[in-house]
């Protein structure tokens, strides 16, 4: 690619290694980032540098944040009697977007997968139960994703906290809210109907 | 969002000011960035930084590159007579990646647009016009877009060269190599109709 500047091209193959990134919105990046005011580039690049270099894991829920210890598990007003168990810090984002939830979370950072060789010694798994040993935790809410890691996941959490007499409990699988039966696949539709509740 | 890191945040935004990136998008890419190897996001800064830093136009040309005049327009290897007018880099380096294009470019950075205001004055054309008092041009070939933009300026060019007697072509538009019929729009039919070559 001699015909573009090399600091371009080098710009380019940076942006294409980005995930969902291909080589053609790499190039209609690289395009734009350069065409943009000095000082708008510099921020972006600063901010990848600053955001990189200051992340850390929350000691208590291992999310991603900047300060030793999460603004969530810092709250006074969060419950520290109910822990979502989450798989990653977007999934946190996703449950305090609805801002119903009150408890306090733990990142696993991972989901089991004996297909890509993950096991529970590579999520933050000893990191909950040293949790369970030292909060006063009533209810432990699994919330891993309802693939095959996550539900794979959910039993090995569930299994490991029930001798403690914590209560265990899994978010609901089912049809989504809005969501055309026509086009839900069927393995949705079974747990949809298993999970039934009366009316 | 305070239930992420500030930093994290502030990339969040950077990033989802770019061109196609959503907020979803953003938040993926970030999360992704703040994970790499801190030299690998150190590199991706540097990389922004160095290529909008050391950008520039190529004073034949006008081609984005990092040189006062690129390599295209500097190769002896390329044939100085033919010049094709293009709307920007991209398109020149899609023109490029042929490899079966021997000549010259020329980049108007952008097209006229009486709709937004884009008029001859605000594109490289007066670039352009010079050249072609300086250089031994004996071809243009107008290669700008098949949009009523690319049309526009197209047809102004030539009405702008053809009292110098140089040559002015327009590359053919008509249905793409592998296009299915049935899927091509009314406009493209018919002129693919009209540009019909005798076999």
């Amino acid at each position: 690619m001699d015909y573009y500047s090399d600091d371009l091209t080098a710009l380019i193959s940076e942006l294409s290694k980005l995930p969902g990134i291909g080589v053609k919105s790499a190039q209609r990046l690289a395009f734009h980032i350069v065409s943009l005011p000095q000082e708008s580039a510099e921020r972006l690049a600063g901010s990848i540098t600053k955001a990189r270099n200051s992340i850390r894991y929350c000691k208590c829920c291992q999310t991603l944040t900047d300060r030793e210890i999460c603004p969530i598990c810092q709250s006074p007003a969060r419950d520290p009697s109910t822990i979502m168990v989450v798989e990653n810090s977007r999934d946190l984002a996703a449950y305090e977007k609805t801002g119903r939830y009150n408890g306090r979370y733990h990142v696993l950072h991972g989901a089991i997968s004996p297909a890509l060789g993950i096991g529970p010694a590579d999520i933050r798994l000893k990191e909950l139960m040293a949790r369970l040993q030292t909060e006063d935790v009533k209810e432990v809410i699994i919330a891993t994703n309802s693939s095959l890691e996550g539900e794979t996941t959910a039993m090995y959490i569930s299994k490991l906290i029930k001798p403690t007499g914590i209560k265990v409990s899994r978010i609901a699988s089912g049809v989504p809210v809005g969501g055309d039966l026509e086009y839900i696949d069927e393995v949705t539709l079974l747990r949809a109907l298993e999970g039934r509740v009366e009316l």
